[in-house]
């Protein structure tokens, strides 16, 4: 599987970007065409203690590279990364990963 | 479901990372009690371009916060915890995060 991973440092206001992002965002990217699943992980700590850098992830799956680089190009794949830039441009880090089967 | 989030900078030496990572630290990894699913990403680029800050992320499921912390108590953890800081000190992030149901 092919996973494009979303990673957001700590917001400001916490309460303003959960509402956001759950009520706005996350139904915004649900709707893009060829997207498998979408985990959402909310970071609650480090095991050294402390906070640490980041407070959310978000992992949305497609079949291949190809199906990915397809939904990008969509209206809605558009839509969410306009989203995501207007509310968390400066928080968020993406990336796209393959999962390694073992 | 818990899972703590190992996250991999890119390493110098990416063959002699891949040696030890799979055929060492992941085989340690995997015997810790408690532990109930490993899955790892291969960072392959990001959505803009260019190789990105991460090369590597494993998720480690466990129950609850209650088995995560008594896994980490167990001789494996701790083997799993000095042979990361041995090979990858520098290079990782560790977070404990719960997943989201929507």
């Amino acid at each position: 599987m092919v996973k494009m991973i979303a990673l957001y440092k700590h917001p400001e206001d916490i309460e303003a970007f959960d509402e956001h992002y759950f009520n706005t965002h996350s139904p915004i990217t649900a709707k893009i065409p060829g997207l498998r699943d979408m985990k959402v992980t909310r970071v609650v700590g480090n095991p050294m203690g402390g906070k640490g850098k980041y407070y959310l992830m978000c992992e949305m799956y497609y079949d291949s590279h190809e199906s990915l680089k397809e939904a990008m190009k969509t209206d809605e794949a558009k839509a969410s990364g306009k989203d995501v830039m207007g509310f968390a441009g400066d928080l968020v880090t993406m990336m796209i990963g393959e999962e390694v089967d073992e």
